[in-house]
C-alpha cells in the first residue's frame, strides 16, 4: 500500500521559520502520544544510529523535558519545556547543549485528515537566519525522515 | 541625584523582534532576583492601576510560572516556561492568555556597567510580524515604564 510519507522542510522567506510537514497513517490521538509519551518518543525520535535516554520528561503545559541521544560513544544532549500542551497543539522550547546559548520555538498541531490520517505541521523558530540556516545546513533531514520512518513503523505495527 | 532611566523599546528591521534596554542602578545579581523571586516581581511588574497575583512560580530551568494582574475589576492571566535560568541570563516564554495561541519567546540577559549600575537586555521574538506590531502598539511601553519606575523605587528603598 502506498501512504505519502514524504517530508517537506522548508525554510520560510521572511521569517527565521523553518516549517515541516508530514503525513501519518495515525488519529491525531495517536501522533499526540507519539510526541508526549515518552517511552514511545524515545523509540522513533533521531537519526537511526542513535539510542535515545530520556532523563527528565513532564508533558504537561509548564513542564519540561531532557534527553540523551547517543551513537559511536558520543553523547548529545537536548532540553526544553512544554510551554502548552493540548490535545491539538504542542509548543515546545528547544536547545541542543552543544550550542547552550541557541533555542527554538515550536509549534506542532495535529491536522485531522479523516479515515486516519494525520498532517503533522511543525514551526521552529529561531531568533536570527544564521541560527535558522545552521539547523537546515547540519543534516536535521537525516535525523528528521529517520526518525518518521520508525514513527511510520510503531503505526503499522498497532504500537500506538 | 540624575540616573539613566530611559528606557528603548525597537522593533527589529529584519526579524520580529522586539529590543527593550533599561539602566538600573542595581547589580545583576539584584535584577536577577527582581526577576526570579516571585514576591519581589509582583511587587513592581506591570502598570501603576493593576495588581499582580503570582498563582505559580517555579524560577528554575525547566521550571514555569502563572499570574494574573487585576485593575478596574478586571483580570488579566499569563503563563510561560522558564526554557533557562542563569545568573546573567533569563530564557521564557510569554502567553496572554486573551489570546491562547500566541507564544513569545523572551531572552533577558543583565549587562555588568560596574560602580552598582546594570543594562537590562529583553529580546522578545514572535512568529509573525503581526503579532510583534500588534504587541508593539498595544501600550506596552506604558506598563514597561511604570513597571521599570517601581522597581527603581525597590532599589533606591533597599529593598532588593
Amino acid at each position: 500500500m502506498s501512504t505519502a510519507t514524504e517530508t517537506a522542510i522548508e525554510a520560510d522567506p521572511r521569517l527565521p521559520i523553518i516549517r515541516i510537514t508530514r503525513e501519518f497513517a495515525a488519529t491525531p490521538g495517536q501522533l499526540f502520544r507519539a510526541h508526549t509519551d515518552p517511552a514511545l518518543f524515545a523509540r522513533w525520535v533521531g537519526p537511526d544510529a542513535a539510542g535515545t535516554r530520556i532523563e527528565h520528561w513532564d508533558a504537561r503545559t509548564g513542564g519540561s523535558w531532557r534527553y540523551v541521544d547517543h551513537a559511536d560513544g558520543e553523547e548529545y544532549a537536548f532540553h526544553g519545556s512544554f510551554h502548552d500542551v493540548r490535545e491539538d497543539r504542542l509548543v515546545q522550547t528547544f536547545t541542543f547543549e552543544g550550542f547552550p546559548d541557541a533555542v527554538a520555538l515550536e509549534e506542532m498541531t495535529f491536522e485531522d485528515l479523516g479515515d486516519g490520517r494525520t498532517r503533522l505541521h511543525i514551526q521552529s523558530l529561531f531568533n536570527s537566519y544564521e541560527a535558522r540556516d545552521g539547523m537546515l545546513s547540519s543534516g536535521m533531514d537525516v535525523g528528521v525522515n529517520a526518525g518518521y520512518a520508525k514513527l511510520d513503523g510503531l503505526i503499522e505495527a498497532g504500537t500506538l
